[in-house]
Protein backbone atom coordinates (compact mmCIF):
# COMPACT_ATOMS: atom_id res chain seq x y z
CA UNK A 1 0.00 0.00 0.00
CA UNK A 2 1.44 3.69 -1.21
CA UNK A 3 0.31 7.20 0.29
CA UNK A 4 0.20 9.03 -3.09
CA UNK A 5 0.72 12.94 -2.14
CA UNK A 6 0.28 15.73 -4.51
CA UNK A 7 0.57 18.84 -4.03
CA UNK A 8 -1.73 21.48 -6.58
CA UNK A 9 -2.70 24.77 -7.82
CA UNK A 10 -5.78 26.06 -5.88
CA UNK A 11 -8.31 25.76 -9.24
CA UNK A 12 -7.54 22.37 -10.07
CA UNK A 13 -9.36 21.40 -7.31
CA UNK A 14 -12.37 20.35 -8.79
CA UNK A 15 -10.33 18.95 -12.03
CA UNK A 16 -8.29 16.72 -9.40
CA UNK A 17 -11.23 15.33 -7.35
CA UNK A 18 -12.80 14.31 -10.69
CA UNK A 19 -9.79 12.52 -12.22
CA UNK A 20 -9.36 10.53 -9.15
CA UNK A 21 -13.06 9.43 -8.59
CA UNK A 22 -12.60 8.34 -12.12
CA UNK A 23 -9.22 6.82 -11.63
CA UNK A 24 -11.54 4.46 -9.31
CA UNK A 25 -9.43 5.79 -6.26
CA UNK A 26 -10.73 4.10 -2.74
CA UNK A 27 -10.41 7.61 -0.55
CA UNK A 28 -9.07 10.49 -0.11
CA UNK A 29 -8.45 13.92 1.67
CA UNK A 30 -7.93 17.39 0.52
CA UNK A 31 -6.63 20.28 2.48
CA UNK A 32 -5.43 23.98 2.25
CA UNK A 33 -1.35 24.61 2.73
CA UNK A 34 1.31 27.42 1.72
CA UNK A 35 3.71 26.61 -0.36
CA UNK A 36 6.67 26.95 -2.39
CA UNK A 37 8.14 25.38 -5.35
CA UNK A 38 11.97 25.08 -6.67
CA UNK A 39 14.00 28.69 -6.22
CA UNK A 40 14.92 30.15 -9.69
CA UNK A 41 18.78 30.97 -9.19
CA UNK A 42 19.81 31.84 -12.60
CA UNK A 43 20.25 35.65 -12.28
CA UNK A 44 19.01 36.12 -16.12
CA UNK A 45 15.68 34.45 -15.76
CA UNK A 46 15.48 36.26 -12.48
CA UNK A 47 15.78 39.65 -14.77
CA UNK A 48 13.49 38.41 -17.06
CA UNK A 49 10.43 37.90 -15.20
CA UNK A 50 11.15 40.66 -12.93
CA UNK A 51 10.87 43.02 -16.20
CA UNK A 52 7.87 40.96 -17.17
CA UNK A 53 6.17 41.02 -13.74
CA UNK A 54 6.85 45.08 -13.31
CA UNK A 55 4.97 45.25 -16.76
CA UNK A 56 2.13 42.79 -15.96
CA UNK A 57 2.21 44.96 -12.49
CA UNK A 58 1.40 47.58 -14.72
CA UNK A 59 0.34 51.35 -12.89
CA UNK A 60 -2.21 50.28 -10.98
CA UNK A 61 0.35 50.20 -7.80
CA UNK A 62 3.19 51.78 -6.42
CA UNK A 63 6.44 50.84 -8.35
CA UNK A 64 8.41 50.38 -4.88
CA UNK A 65 5.66 48.01 -3.66
CA UNK A 66 5.58 46.34 -6.91
CA UNK A 67 9.07 46.10 -6.83
CA UNK A 68 9.42 44.71 -3.29
CA UNK A 69 6.37 42.06 -4.20
CA UNK A 70 7.94 40.81 -7.34
CA UNK A 71 11.74 40.79 -5.25
CA UNK A 72 9.48 38.79 -2.63
CA UNK A 73 8.12 36.46 -5.05
CA UNK A 74 11.18 35.80 -7.00
CA UNK A 75 13.49 35.14 -3.90
CA UNK A 76 10.92 32.41 -3.00
CA UNK A 77 10.33 34.74 0.65
CA UNK A 78 6.55 34.54 -0.38
CA UNK A 79 4.23 31.54 -0.14
CA UNK A 80 1.10 30.91 -1.74
CA UNK A 81 -2.13 29.09 -0.97
CA UNK A 82 -1.92 25.47 -3.06
CA UNK A 83 -3.80 22.41 -2.29
CA UNK A 84 -2.48 19.13 -0.97
CA UNK A 85 -4.54 16.00 -1.92
CA UNK A 86 -3.14 12.80 -0.16
CA UNK A 87 -4.31 9.60 -1.39
CA UNK A 88 -3.84 6.15 -0.30
CA UNK A 89 -3.66 3.71 -2.89
CA UNK A 90 -2.79 -0.36 -3.69
CA UNK A 91 0.57 -0.87 -4.94
CA UNK A 92 -0.56 -1.87 -8.37
CA UNK A 93 -2.59 1.23 -8.81
CA UNK A 94 0.01 3.67 -8.22
CA UNK A 95 1.23 4.32 -11.90
CA UNK A 96 -2.38 4.81 -13.42
CA UNK A 97 -3.14 6.73 -10.30
CA UNK A 98 0.05 8.83 -10.94
CA UNK A 99 -0.67 9.14 -14.72
CA UNK A 100 -4.60 10.46 -13.98
CA UNK A 101 -2.82 13.53 -11.26
CA UNK A 102 -0.59 14.38 -14.40
CA UNK A 103 -3.31 14.78 -16.53
CA UNK A 104 -5.46 16.71 -14.35
CA UNK A 105 -3.55 19.43 -13.48
CA UNK A 106 -1.02 20.25 -16.43
CA UNK A 107 -1.50 23.40 -17.69
CA UNK A 108 0.59 25.38 -20.31
CA UNK A 109 2.64 27.35 -17.80
CA UNK A 110 6.13 27.09 -17.42
CA UNK A 111 6.04 26.17 -13.72
CA UNK A 112 3.40 25.68 -10.92
CA UNK A 113 1.77 22.29 -11.95
CA UNK A 114 2.70 20.53 -8.80
CA UNK A 115 4.45 17.17 -7.91
CA UNK A 116 3.70 14.44 -6.77
CA UNK A 117 5.45 12.35 -3.89
CA UNK A 118 5.10 8.34 -2.82
CA UNK A 119 5.62 7.10 0.33
CA UNK A 120 5.03 3.54 1.76
CA UNK A 121 2.12 2.81 3.89
CA UNK A 122 2.97 -0.63 6.51
CA UNK A 123 -1.12 -1.01 7.27
CA UNK A 124 -4.30 0.33 7.27
CA UNK A 125 -7.36 -0.81 9.53
CA UNK A 126 -10.66 0.36 8.88
CA UNK A 127 -12.76 1.69 12.40
CA UNK A 128 -15.60 0.07 11.94
CA UNK A 129 -14.79 -3.75 11.20
CA UNK A 130 -11.83 -3.98 12.20
CA UNK A 131 -10.08 -5.41 8.73
CA UNK A 132 -6.39 -4.34 8.22
CA UNK A 133 -4.04 -4.50 5.23
CA UNK A 134 -5.74 -4.21 1.75
CA UNK A 135 -8.61 -4.81 2.75
CA UNK A 136 -9.39 -2.19 4.66
CA UNK A 137 -8.60 0.36 1.89
CA UNK B 1 9.13 4.40 15.40
CA UNK B 2 5.76 4.90 13.17
CA UNK B 3 3.42 7.73 11.79
CA UNK B 4 -0.50 6.67 12.62
CA UNK B 5 -2.58 8.21 10.43
CA UNK B 6 -6.49 8.82 11.47
CA UNK B 7 -9.12 10.29 9.35
CA UNK B 8 -12.03 10.40 11.53
CA UNK B 9 -15.83 12.08 11.33
CA UNK B 10 -15.18 16.03 12.38
CA UNK B 11 -17.85 15.07 15.69
CA UNK B 12 -15.39 12.58 17.10
CA UNK B 13 -12.58 15.22 18.07
CA UNK B 14 -13.18 15.51 21.52
CA UNK B 15 -13.72 11.65 22.03
CA UNK B 16 -9.95 11.13 19.95
CA UNK B 17 -7.99 13.39 21.91
CA UNK B 18 -9.13 11.85 25.21
CA UNK B 19 -8.65 8.57 23.96
CA UNK B 20 -4.78 9.37 22.91
CA UNK B 21 -4.27 11.01 25.88
CA UNK B 22 -5.65 8.26 27.67
CA UNK B 23 -3.24 6.16 25.73
CA UNK B 24 -0.41 7.59 26.95
CA UNK B 25 0.24 9.18 23.37
CA UNK B 26 3.22 11.29 23.49
CA UNK B 27 2.31 14.19 21.04
CA UNK B 28 0.06 14.19 18.03
CA UNK B 29 -1.51 16.70 15.95
CA UNK B 30 -4.99 17.32 14.30
CA UNK B 31 -6.33 19.12 11.02
CA UNK B 32 -9.41 19.75 9.32
CA UNK B 33 -9.64 18.35 5.74
CA UNK B 34 -12.05 17.86 3.05
CA UNK B 35 -12.28 13.60 2.26
CA UNK B 36 -14.32 11.08 0.77
CA UNK B 37 -14.88 7.38 1.66
CA UNK B 38 -15.15 4.51 -0.98
CA UNK B 39 -17.42 4.47 -3.63
CA UNK B 40 -20.29 2.30 -3.52
CA UNK B 41 -19.99 0.68 -6.99
CA UNK B 42 -23.93 -1.74 -6.80
CA UNK B 43 -26.41 -0.13 -8.68
CA UNK B 44 -29.12 -1.76 -5.93
CA UNK B 45 -27.30 -0.14 -3.29
CA UNK B 46 -27.36 3.10 -4.76
CA UNK B 47 -30.84 3.31 -5.56
CA UNK B 48 -31.65 1.87 -2.11
CA UNK B 49 -29.64 4.91 -0.56
CA UNK B 50 -30.89 7.53 -2.94
CA UNK B 51 -34.50 6.18 -2.01
CA UNK B 52 -33.62 6.62 1.89
CA UNK B 53 -31.68 9.87 1.27
CA UNK B 54 -34.86 11.86 -0.63
CA UNK B 55 -36.85 10.92 1.92
CA UNK B 56 -34.74 11.94 4.69
CA UNK B 57 -34.71 15.49 2.78
CA UNK B 58 -38.64 15.21 3.15
CA UNK B 59 -40.32 18.58 1.18
CA UNK B 60 -38.12 20.85 2.74
CA UNK B 61 -36.14 22.09 -0.63
CA UNK B 62 -36.77 21.78 -4.01
CA UNK B 63 -36.77 17.48 -5.38
CA UNK B 64 -34.58 18.98 -8.14
CA UNK B 65 -32.19 20.63 -5.86
CA UNK B 66 -32.58 17.62 -3.24
CA UNK B 67 -31.67 15.02 -6.25
CA UNK B 68 -28.82 16.88 -7.43
CA UNK B 69 -27.09 16.85 -3.90
CA UNK B 70 -28.57 13.11 -3.49
CA UNK B 71 -26.60 12.10 -6.82
CA UNK B 72 -23.31 14.15 -6.00
CA UNK B 73 -23.23 12.64 -2.45
CA UNK B 74 -23.53 9.10 -4.02
CA UNK B 75 -21.18 9.36 -7.26
CA UNK B 76 -17.85 10.60 -4.93
CA UNK B 77 -18.27 14.10 -6.40
CA UNK B 78 -18.90 15.45 -3.02
CA UNK B 79 -16.30 15.81 -0.47
CA UNK B 80 -16.70 16.18 3.12
CA UNK B 81 -15.10 17.29 6.04
CA UNK B 82 -13.25 15.29 8.11
CA UNK B 83 -10.85 15.11 11.08
CA UNK B 84 -7.26 14.34 10.31
CA UNK B 85 -5.19 13.42 13.13
CA UNK B 86 -1.63 12.52 12.99
CA UNK B 87 -0.02 10.40 16.23
CA UNK B 88 3.90 9.59 16.41
CA UNK B 89 4.10 6.25 18.35
CA UNK B 90 7.00 3.79 19.45
CA UNK B 91 6.71 0.79 17.17
CA UNK B 92 5.34 -1.41 20.55
CA UNK B 93 2.57 1.04 21.11
CA UNK B 94 1.23 0.99 17.79
CA UNK B 95 -1.85 -1.92 17.88
CA UNK B 96 -3.01 -0.16 21.67
CA UNK B 97 -2.89 3.20 19.98
CA UNK B 98 -5.00 1.57 17.08
CA UNK B 99 -7.34 0.00 19.40
CA UNK B 100 -7.88 2.63 21.39
CA UNK B 101 -8.63 4.73 18.53
CA UNK B 102 -10.81 1.90 17.09
CA UNK B 103 -13.08 1.92 20.81
CA UNK B 104 -13.46 6.14 20.49
CA UNK B 105 -14.65 6.25 16.94
CA UNK B 106 -16.55 3.42 16.50
CA UNK B 107 -20.67 4.29 16.15
CA UNK B 108 -23.86 2.25 15.11
CA UNK B 109 -23.92 3.84 11.70
CA UNK B 110 -22.73 1.97 8.63
CA UNK B 111 -20.12 3.77 6.96
CA UNK B 112 -17.60 6.57 7.46
CA UNK B 113 -16.20 5.94 11.12
CA UNK B 114 -13.01 6.24 9.06
CA UNK B 115 -9.80 4.75 8.99
CA UNK B 116 -6.43 4.50 9.95
CA UNK B 117 -2.91 4.14 8.20
CA UNK B 118 0.63 3.41 9.50
CA UNK B 119 3.49 4.85 8.03
CA UNK B 120 7.46 4.29 8.96
CA UNK B 121 9.11 7.16 10.64
CA UNK B 122 13.00 6.68 10.06
CA UNK B 123 13.84 9.35 12.97
CA UNK B 124 12.63 11.97 15.12
CA UNK B 125 14.00 14.81 16.55
CA UNK B 126 13.77 17.27 19.71
CA UNK B 127 14.31 20.70 18.27
CA UNK B 128 15.04 22.05 21.80
CA UNK B 129 18.16 19.24 22.89
CA UNK B 130 18.62 17.96 19.91
CA UNK B 131 17.67 14.59 21.08
CA UNK B 132 17.13 12.27 18.32
CA UNK B 133 15.15 8.60 17.65
CA UNK B 134 12.79 7.31 20.05
CA UNK B 135 14.62 9.72 22.97
CA UNK B 136 13.12 12.12 21.10
CA UNK B 137 9.18 10.86 21.28
CA UNK C 1 14.56 10.94 -0.78
CA UNK C 2 12.94 11.83 2.58
CA UNK C 3 10.08 13.97 3.66
CA UNK C 4 10.78 15.92 6.81
CA UNK C 5 8.12 16.48 8.75
CA UNK C 6 8.36 19.80 11.36
CA UNK C 7 5.49 20.93 13.78
CA UNK C 8 6.89 23.96 15.73
CA UNK C 9 5.76 27.33 17.06
CA UNK C 10 2.99 29.74 15.18
CA UNK C 11 5.22 32.46 15.38
CA UNK C 12 8.22 30.96 13.95
CA UNK C 13 6.64 30.43 10.76
CA UNK C 14 8.58 33.51 9.35
CA UNK C 15 11.93 32.21 10.55
CA UNK C 16 11.35 28.88 9.44
CA UNK C 17 10.86 29.71 6.16
CA UNK C 18 14.31 32.36 6.04
CA UNK C 19 16.02 29.35 7.51
CA UNK C 20 14.66 26.84 4.69
CA UNK C 21 15.15 28.74 1.89
CA UNK C 22 18.63 30.33 2.99
CA UNK C 23 19.29 25.89 3.10
CA UNK C 24 18.28 25.62 -0.20
CA UNK C 25 15.18 23.64 0.19
CA UNK C 26 13.62 22.61 -3.11
CA UNK C 27 10.04 22.90 -2.08
CA UNK C 28 7.94 22.65 0.88
CA UNK C 29 4.21 22.77 2.22
CA UNK C 30 3.03 24.88 5.79
CA UNK C 31 -0.39 24.35 7.09
CA UNK C 32 -2.00 25.22 11.23
CA UNK C 33 -3.09 22.42 13.08
CA UNK C 34 -3.86 21.48 16.45
CA UNK C 35 -1.31 19.85 18.68
CA UNK C 36 0.01 18.50 21.84
CA UNK C 37 3.40 17.32 22.81
CA UNK C 38 4.69 15.04 25.77
CA UNK C 39 2.63 14.87 29.01
CA UNK C 40 4.22 15.97 32.31
CA UNK C 41 3.79 13.70 34.63
CA UNK C 42 5.51 14.34 37.93
CA UNK C 43 3.47 15.74 40.11
CA UNK C 44 5.79 17.60 41.56
CA UNK C 45 6.35 19.58 38.23
CA UNK C 46 2.34 19.70 37.58
CA UNK C 47 1.90 21.22 41.10
CA UNK C 48 4.95 23.60 40.60
CA UNK C 49 3.31 24.73 36.85
CA UNK C 50 -0.10 25.22 38.22
CA UNK C 51 1.10 27.73 40.93
CA UNK C 52 2.83 29.37 38.47
CA UNK C 53 0.14 29.77 35.81
CA UNK C 54 -2.35 30.51 38.10
CA UNK C 55 0.03 33.32 39.63
CA UNK C 56 0.42 34.41 35.75
CA UNK C 57 -3.23 34.54 35.16
CA UNK C 58 -3.80 36.58 38.23
CA UNK C 59 -7.27 38.48 39.29
CA UNK C 60 -8.20 38.95 35.91
CA UNK C 61 -10.46 36.07 35.42
CA UNK C 62 -12.61 33.86 38.05
CA UNK C 63 -10.36 31.66 40.33
CA UNK C 64 -12.80 28.60 39.56
CA UNK C 65 -12.46 29.22 35.11
CA UNK C 66 -8.63 29.88 35.70
CA UNK C 67 -8.21 26.67 37.71
CA UNK C 68 -10.25 24.29 34.96
CA UNK C 69 -8.50 25.93 32.42
CA UNK C 70 -5.27 25.26 34.50
CA UNK C 71 -5.87 21.58 34.43
CA UNK C 72 -6.70 21.35 31.17
CA UNK C 73 -3.86 22.51 30.13
CA UNK C 74 -1.98 20.82 32.37
CA UNK C 75 -3.45 17.02 31.78
CA UNK C 76 -3.04 17.48 28.51
CA UNK C 77 -6.73 17.70 27.10
CA UNK C 78 -5.99 21.47 25.25
CA UNK C 79 -4.70 21.35 21.80
CA UNK C 80 -2.71 24.23 21.14
CA UNK C 81 -2.79 25.79 17.15
CA UNK C 82 0.79 24.80 15.56
CA UNK C 83 2.43 25.37 12.65
CA UNK C 84 3.24 22.17 10.51
CA UNK C 85 5.98 22.02 7.98
CA UNK C 86 6.48 19.45 5.05
CA UNK C 87 9.69 19.55 3.21
CA UNK C 88 10.73 17.13 0.69
CA UNK C 89 15.01 17.03 0.88
CA UNK C 90 17.83 14.42 -1.22
CA UNK C 91 19.18 12.11 1.33
CA UNK C 92 22.31 13.56 1.74
CA UNK C 93 20.39 17.06 2.74
CA UNK C 94 18.51 16.08 5.78
CA UNK C 95 21.15 16.37 8.61
CA UNK C 96 21.51 20.22 7.13
CA UNK C 97 18.07 20.48 6.63
CA UNK C 98 17.28 19.68 10.32
CA UNK C 99 20.47 21.48 11.65
CA UNK C 100 18.89 24.50 10.14
CA UNK C 101 15.33 23.72 11.55
CA UNK C 102 16.62 23.69 15.06
CA UNK C 103 18.81 27.04 14.76
CA UNK C 104 15.59 28.52 13.28
CA UNK C 105 13.28 26.96 16.24
CA UNK C 106 15.50 26.97 19.59
CA UNK C 107 13.95 30.09 22.25
CA UNK C 108 15.11 29.75 25.63
CA UNK C 109 11.64 28.35 26.99
CA UNK C 110 11.53 25.17 28.41
CA UNK C 111 9.27 23.13 26.21
CA UNK C 112 7.18 23.56 22.85
CA UNK C 113 10.37 24.53 20.54
CA UNK C 114 8.71 21.33 18.45
CA UNK C 115 9.96 17.98 16.64
CA UNK C 116 11.34 16.70 13.25
CA UNK C 117 10.43 13.36 11.96
CA UNK C 118 12.23 12.19 8.85
CA UNK C 119 10.22 9.64 6.87
CA UNK C 120 11.37 7.82 3.66
CA UNK C 121 10.01 8.41 -0.06
CA UNK C 122 9.84 6.28 -2.52
CA UNK C 123 9.62 8.34 -5.48
CA UNK C 124 8.70 11.58 -6.51
CA UNK C 125 7.48 13.30 -9.79
CA UNK C 126 7.37 16.55 -11.75
CA UNK C 127 3.80 17.01 -13.05
CA UNK C 128 4.31 19.57 -16.13
CA UNK C 129 7.47 17.28 -17.03
CA UNK C 130 6.77 14.11 -15.75
CA UNK C 131 10.59 13.87 -14.67
CA UNK C 132 10.60 11.36 -11.80
CA UNK C 133 13.05 10.50 -8.94
CA UNK C 134 15.68 12.91 -7.28
CA UNK C 135 15.48 15.08 -10.95
CA UNK C 136 11.60 15.95 -10.04
CA UNK C 137 12.71 17.86 -6.37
Amino acid sequence: MKEIIAVIRMNKTNAMKRALVEAGVAGFTAAKVLGRGKLVEDPAVIAERKERLLALAGDEVEPAETEQLVDGFLDGSRLFPRRLFTIMAYDGDVPRIVDAIMQANRTTNKVGDGKIFVLPVLDAVRVRTGEAGDAAL
